[in-house]
């Protein structure tokens, strides 16, 4: 292949410098800038790389981040990063909407480097920026430029200190004054308390506001958005009325400042209100257009799915960085040997393999997934805009729901699970800070729980494929969604006859073995939680307790099957299409295989249940395939990083180099030695 | 019963203070009181709340801990703090030996209030001081006193960079010169430097070093320890020809300052070798009496087994406080309900109970486990001082040696996944550092990995299980060990042709059921690892990659699923003893039951395969009875937490305090509002 170049004559993918990483490198099977190039594309790959030089060559951009600074002084570079972030303009914004595959990859770059920039940027130009946009109207454009030039910096305030996800108990007030056609913005109490918000803790001048709107006379309709300055943008000292602070120390992302505010009594304009569902007049009266709960509803779908898709593609940001780390040390630390004078890389042995491997799969499969429905949110988004109002447009945020709200789940447990994996993979220099895998740690640690609660969120899912089968009763419509991710049950009731087939481990080395086994899954799930309802509400439970009684064993489950399907079934299509390049397709088959079988062993119990698989031999060889292509994969192991890896200086973690360079092999002695703990100190003197 | 008080009048047991967590208490179905005095005794009991109330009371105590300070600061007062522990003198060392109670409940008061505190006050005093009176001789003694006046600080360097569970590799010499007396302590370059050494990186006046001893003419004698001095106690600078300082900011534990060292040729007093082992005369000779190596290798195994049964300890500490912070929030916060009027606690919600009850149920089984562990030790560390020359001494230290060596991983990787699901069932609250479960996680980081890598560790218990399988052959000698926890190996014919018998739910509700179960399930794992072994022999390969390729699904499980019996065996023994208080009795089978049956649900599909079960039906009641009793327990988790819960100041959790008084009623507000992020700063001027 012909090295890519960019106009300056720089390689786009520059070979990886020499060092002791060669070795493993070489005995990959196939061409890494090949993959890279299949996997990313030309321009995604020139558009990153520029993005990586910038930052690399900016001085700002070469302090440390996460851990190893202050929480103030991480806040504070972290803002000057931001606007040198806006001053790049990587990305215009008038391309943002043409070029999805641009954003994703400005939203990677940016994450790879630090999630505190990257959340505190896309929460100013996205969350902030598109609510104006979206929520607003014709008389909020004159906004958009001030968002762009940085004159104003904004933050979106829903949450409340004891209300998120139920959005019902949401209690700030906006009372309309006819006398000074102003809004009266009030928190009751600090319970009603805007909490959480990023950038409103130390930065934001700015903030959508959501509050119940009451006309005079005292009757509420219901939560609106509201522009409220909350201060001065030359002091940054907050406007009257309004006290706000930062919500103090969190686990991870401490470069972003999550804040609080309450309102006492603040007046706003008339016209602040982002009036696009509904107005009040001069005078006092209420206005709205908006007929139809059911098409609010399914709107509002997809602007929750945006969020959560988005912490999908996190997930496996971090997902990507810890196995990229962990993956490189193993191929180069040497620990015991079959004899005492020879040691051999701790990637040669299974267990480390085993431990390893399949997360270095599931950060392919799992990327794959992301940008597929980075892509389908993208098609949904359009819809909306172009308010598109047909039946399949509302399926498709229902699908699209459905997907995000499992898909959150699988990413950010998988990444949380992985990156300790990784961790503890890498013993004592897995523990140290400068390392990085604890910032990943605690950076992701989030994912977990905002945007909804993993566990409760997984609800959304299983009550879309219980209400398919309901929809569907004996005989009737075919079970189809517009993303096809649940036509499969329309064959429902085959599948579950089907039994496992397989009996040997080669019968298992490609992922349609354990597709079949996915569908058989999600089947029998479905129909053991639809008739553990069923039986929950003729006991003559309430609907509410039946369904929390119904989740631990079975929706649970249902929901996380369906989407390790999803998953599965994505990243098994896109290895074995006609167009992969002949050099990449048993590579890529692989991970696509181990990813599957990895993933399906963790319900080897049902299948057995279940009566899927039988005898002892079912079972021992989906262990001994997942062992197999585990030893497959070790030698591609490096290759595939390299693939997926950012430059050193992104990436961050002396023990991750690209070369190999293990700072116990005394190459980052200066490193350790000149560490801020290095010098001596006489601080402490003991009694004596 | 009768309140137990103090000679101040002060009752031992106070009542909680009254708030919202008043209801949830109200419904135990036992005397929580009661339950205190059978789990700790009386004695323990006055004697933690004589600790925890000077830490109470004592300012240098009042300041904040963990990841809120900067590694600086946080170092600084962890010595602070660890020179006023010794200044209480909770218990002299005269009394330590006698009371080993008391010697477990000082580190749990301890760390319970911070491990930083904790580990380095043991490593000063326990490690560093028995490393002196038991490898050194009568011309040591001297030393002792100054240990415990603080004259003198100490570390035990064993580790270097590249090598550490690898001993043969250790690289730093001692070579004597005979012209002064003196061995010369030197490092040959930056691999062989000390590395990790808890107490080194900055207070540390004096070490244990081991290094390869040379006497004159070349010849090695192996690794022998010496005390050399590294920092002149006044200053605390440097020695001559010592280059010491701290490895940086580590994941956790960073009030402990972990330190490394190189020695260019320093010389040190003949007298300072530790010369229990092997002695040089004052012209060179090296004379030892110590002949039996396998008595050696017995008496050293012992000594691995108390860092590792210190980790249990420690894991379980880190559990016991993580369940007691996320089962207080749950049994008071309160999100949705069955109507939009009604909002219900959390803990009423069954995914709630399954995902802390277990982990509840866990700390209590583990902490058994943990204290009937240390009092195993005991034996055989008064075997060792008393040189005990039994073969049942030394069938005890290998029995030990495998129960540590698989008891670390079980213990840190439990407490690992439950203080992350305690952190994510409390929401964002868990991700505000100001509750503690992070720091709760990254203290408990490093028990995976130090003192053996939990997964390299397993091979330890795996390899002693099939050294007896291998020992009784067939007709052979009993199987029967000082601890009888592998004693039912001799039924293993009979234990394989079991099966399940279980039909409902509640012949599932005793930990009998899966104790049972349990029996089966390693001697079928024993079975498949032995047969696996030979297999893996018989086909040519080395013992070496045969015993390695045997790892990831047959010797790792095998050595978990043997500790977790031996933890629910002992569990169920404890529960299950006549002089268990009746009205303790319910509560204390049912969290028998949960754990036991929890952990076993790891297995299901082992036990399917190997056809302990069959049919859906065994399955089903097995998840039905976990279900049950998180819902028997649900009322009285705030009750067992009680029991097992520091008073509020060690606690140091706002959502884990004991009246239920959450954040989130307005009751922390000034917490809140005073934290450090809520003073506006206008640092950050905006362009405008």
């Amino acid at each position: 292949m012909a090295p890519l170049r960019e106009s300056s004559g720089d390689p786009v993918l520059p070979d990886p410098p020499q060092g002791p990483l060669h070795v493993a490198r070489a005995r990959a099977s196939f061409p890494w800038k090949e993959l890279a190039l299949f996997w990313e594309g030309e321009d995604t790959l020139r558009f990153k790389k520029a993005i990586f030089s910038a930052l690399e060559n900016d001085p700002l951009f070469a302090h440390p981040r996460g851990s190893r600074l202050s929480v103030e002084k991480y806040q504070e570079l972290n803002f000057l990063r931001c606007k040198r972030v806006f001053e790049y303009d990587f990305l215009p914004v008038g391309d943002m909407l043409d070029s999805l595959p641009r954003v994703l990859a400005l939203i990677e770059c940016l994450g790879m480097y630090d999630w505190s920039l990257a959340v505190k940027f896309f929460l100013h130009v996205l969350t902030f920026g598109s609510a104006i946009y979206s929520s607003g109207s014709e008389r909020h454009l004159k906004y958009l430029p001030k968002i762009f030039s940085l004159e104003i910096f904004g933050c979106f305030a829903l949450t409340e200190v004891s209300h998120g996800s139920n959005t019902k108990g949401i209690r700030t007030t906006a009372h309309y004054d006819p006398s000074t056609q102003e809004f009266i913005i009030h928190s009751p109490d600090f319970e009603a308390a805007k909490f959480w918000v990023g950038n409103m803790g130390k930065t934001a001048t700015h903030a959508v506001v959501f509050a119940q709107l009451y006309t005079p006379g005292g009757q509420c309709h219901g939560l609106h958005p509201f522009l409220v300055q909350i201060r001065d943008p030359k002091t940054l000292l907050p406007m009257p009325g309004v006290m706000v602070g930062d919500i103090g120390k969190k686990l991870g992302q401490n470069g972003l400042d999550n804040g609080f505010a309450m309102f006492h009594k603040v007046r706003i304009p008339r016209q602040d209100l982002l009036n696009r569902s509904g107005d009040v007049t001069p005078e006092g009266a209420y206005v709205t257009h908006v007929k139809d709960v059911g098409q609010r509803f399914s709107e509002s779908l997809g602007s929750l799915s945006s969020g959560r898709v988005a912490i999908v593609g996190m997930s496996v940001v971090n997902l990507k960085l810890a196995v990229s780390i962990a993956l490189r040390f193993s191929a180069t630390r040497r620990q015991f040997g079959p004899t005492d004078k020879e040691e051999v890389p701790v990637l040669q042995y299974p267990m480390q393999q085993w431990r390893l491997l399949p997360y270095l799969a599931a950060a392919y499969a799992l990327d794959h997934f992301f940008k597929s429905l980075f892509l389908d949110l993208g098609e949904l988004q359009q819809g909306l805009l172009g308010k598109d109002r047909s039946v399949r447009q509302a399926e498709l945020g229902r699908e699209i729901h459905a997907l995000s709200s499992a898909g959150k789940p699988l990413a950010s447990w998988t990444a949380q699970r992985g990156i300790q994996e990784c961790r503890e993979a890498c013993g004592g220099h897995g523990y140290l800070a400068m390392n990085r895998l604890g910032d990943l740690r605690d950076d992701n640690d989030p994912n977990c729980t905002y945007e909804g609660d993993n566990s409760v969120l997984l609800q959304q899912t299983s009550r879309y494929l219980l209400g398919l089968l309901a929809r569907r009763g004996p005989g009737g419509a075919r079970i189809e969604s517009p993303l096809k991710t649940v036509d499969f049950l329309d064959g429902y009731a085959d599948i579950l006859g089907r039994r496992f087939e397989g009996s040997s481990p080669e019968d298992l080395l490609d992922s349609s073995v354990p597709l079949a086994a996915y569908e058989w899954l999600v089947c029998y799930l479905l129909r053991e939680s639809h008739q553990k309802l069923s039986r929950e509400k003729r006991s003559g439970k309430s609907d509410f307790e039946a369904i929390n009684d119904c989740q631990v064993y079975h929706c649970r489950p249902l929901a996380l099957a369906f989407l390790e399907l999803t998953v599965v079934r994505r990243f098994h299509e896109h290895t074995h299409q006609p167009r992969v390049p002949p050099p990449l397709r048993a590579v890529l088959r692989r991970l696509s295989a181990l990813y599957a079988l990895w993933s399906l062993s963790q319900h080897t119990a049902l299948l057995y249940r279940g009566g899927y698989f039988s005898g002892e031999r079912a079972g021992k060889v989906l262990e001994s395939a997942i062992l197999a292509l585990c030893a497959q994969l070790k030698d591609d192991a490096v290759a595939l990083v390299d693939v997926i890896a950012p430059p050193d200086f992104i990436l961050d973690s002396p023990i991750g180099r690209a070369d190999g360079e293990l700072p116990a092999q005394g190459h980052t002695q200066g490193k350790c030695l000149a560490s801020p703990g290095g010098k001596q100190v006489g601080l402490l003197p003991l009694p004596v």
